[in-house]
């Protein structure tokens, strides 16, 4: 597992077919999920709604967390043990993180009264489903442990998976309670938004799952299961997140939307971002009490006067300076903590998300 | 753990002092889960909210179930190993079933547009709560592996525990799936009421959780983990399931409001009861279009023809006789499927439900 057998490079053309690999394993789950793990007949009815559950809401996402566990598992372990089976179980795990993730966007899209999610009607705004899409949600929460328990049951990492999994839920849980107090939808009150409160609601929120769990996952899957390892891998990788995170709100306003794909509305939304505590912490009082006159406003002139107030405060500047300090930072990290390790783990995550532009 | 040591008598004393033991218990694991178990300052909001969240929701119902896991315990132990320990692991696994039960009721009030429970208002009714609820009922279930985390994680059993809760809560979210499509708020359409859908939705959504999860915990942590044991302990629960849930629906409508607490609304709710399963199917094609008439509305006149229909068709009678049957059928099942388990562990439970008047 030293840097000699995981460097990197060796098994750059396994990762090239690691997507279809991916896509293919999805209508496996399915039929197995809602065919072969309970057989009950009275349950037909339900194991439908669980199909329909499961095909509207797990895919469609970039998947790059789901990805992430074989990726990292092919640094983790030399070829020789990346077994036919090891590979199919990644792919299984891979697939628990995009539903747990699928699990939160359905019920988080209800909190926030949400219209629309990667391109589609958002579940409970369909036809005929709305607040049973809770239930829904708990369905595709209830999916990872039938999947983790047909699978992984007899794995040295069975127990560590299920714990990973419940713990990061509770985090990620405790991080949508920060987010719902801090920016109610329709209340707006700015002094909730600090950089302190910001970067809680990021670690809990996004980065524990979205980051350390993929890499986590991959490494029980890989046998390493030392406190102090894990400990260093999330360090490094809830930096990342809170990276990645605060990169998605600069972009939201400064992106290109013929490269992004979506036109950003964190302004109009109240969202509690990292442009408007970073403006709030270096504004002058006229300048606040614009700010909140415009903050969470729909109207088009009170978004540009947001807009016009981040450009007088030089936002693009004090992000491309954190962006450069934060990379520096990931570096650093890296090479302390990554230890024995391989460092192709996180630069793999790091080269995809510093620079990007969408 | 034979019946010599265990013939459901020795213990009675315990017995009696474990609701004020299982009540103390509650505030010790809030002040954990909420002060000793996250530390980051960052989440003290979070956590706040979670205190709040649990105190509201989780006291309050009956506690059968969380007193039976105690109960049980001290049914499948000698008093020898019933240490201090044990006890108060026990206490605890019950409560992780409150919990579980918590996490239910405050997600099914949002779907079912309730507007009290226990004799005060839903928490998603309360002030400021609204569909953020949602994210509390999350951690009401995350707070169970919280818990299990911290006093179970180095007893042989725990992983037991962790799949046994999981698959639990999935067969009670398939149940849940079913009741919402059987019996949607708001649609009436009798034809999909029938005793066979009856039986499913009792068997899942009430049944597994209310009857064999208590009893399944506890013979985990007695050590009896045998396939063939819990798939004998659960065809005896399952069945004391459906019959208790049935005489729920009975109380519904024929029970006495001075001894039962409260006014059943059964007929007014559209609800798949036992009650207008059989009726529909003894009743002539005109009763049913009166059925068609009454049922599901909220107007006093149609409520008592309905009630006046069941009379006619004597349904009082068919419970009886449902009753006695019921019951015969759990004697023989206890005295062929029980084997080597103490018999007290389903006696007590029958002793409890069988002939109640609330």
């Amino acid at each position: 597992m030293g840097d000699s057998v995981c460097n990197g490079t060796h098994n750059k053309k396994a990762l090239l077919s690691d997507p279809p690999l991916f896509e293919a394993k999805f209508d496996e789950l399915v039929a197995e999920l809602t065919e072969r793990d309970f057989t009950d007949p009275v349950l037909a009815d339900a194991l439908n709604r669980l199909r329909e559950v499961l095909v509207y809401n797990a895919p469609g996402g970039k998947r790059n967390r789901g990805l992430s566990v074989i990726g990292s598992l092919r640094e983790l372990l030399p070829p020789s043990e990346l077994t036919q089976d090891t590979v199919q179980r990644a792919l299984l795990v891979g697939w628990c993180i995009e539903l747990l993730q699928a699990f939160f966007l359905v019920a988080d899209d209800i909190m926030d009264g949400s219209v629309t999610r990667r391109g589609q009607p958002c579940w409970y705004k369909r036809d005929g489903i709305g607040l049973d899409a809770i239930n829904d949600s708990f369905l595709l929460e209830g999916s990872i442990y039938r999947l983790l328990r047909r699978h992984c049951r007899d794995q040295p990492y069975y127990v560590h998976l299920l714990e990973l999994f419940v713990e990061t839920s509770f985090q990620t849980e405790l991080g949508q309670a920060l987010d719902l107090m801090t920016a109610p939808p329709g209340q707006i009150d700015l002094s909730r938004f600090t950089v302190q409160r910001y970067k809680a609601i990021v670690k809990y929120k996004t980065a524990f799952y979205s980051f350390y769990l993929p890499v986590a996952a991959a490494m029980y899957m890989a046998g390493i299961d030392s406190e102090e390892e894990h400990s260093n891998a999330k360090h490094i990788l809830l930096e990342m997140g809170e990276f990645f995170q605060i990169q998605d709100d600069y972009l939201d306003c400064y992106g290109d939307p013929a490269v992004t794909g979506k036109i950003g509305t964190d302004i109009q939304d109240n969202k509690c971002s990292w442009l408007v505590v970073t403006a709030l912490e270096v504004m002058t009082p006229e300048q606040r009490a614009e700010l909140e006159a415009c903050y969470g406003r729909n109207d088009e002139a009170s978004v540009e006067k947001v807009k016009a107030l981040y450009n007088t405060l030089q936002i693009p500047t004090l992000y491309h300076n954190y962006e450069d300090e934060s990379y520096q930072r990931l570096q650093k990290l890296i090479a302390t903590h990554a230890q024995n390790l391989p460092h192709a783990v996180f630069l793999n995550f790091a080269k995809k998300i510093y620079k990007r532009k969408k």
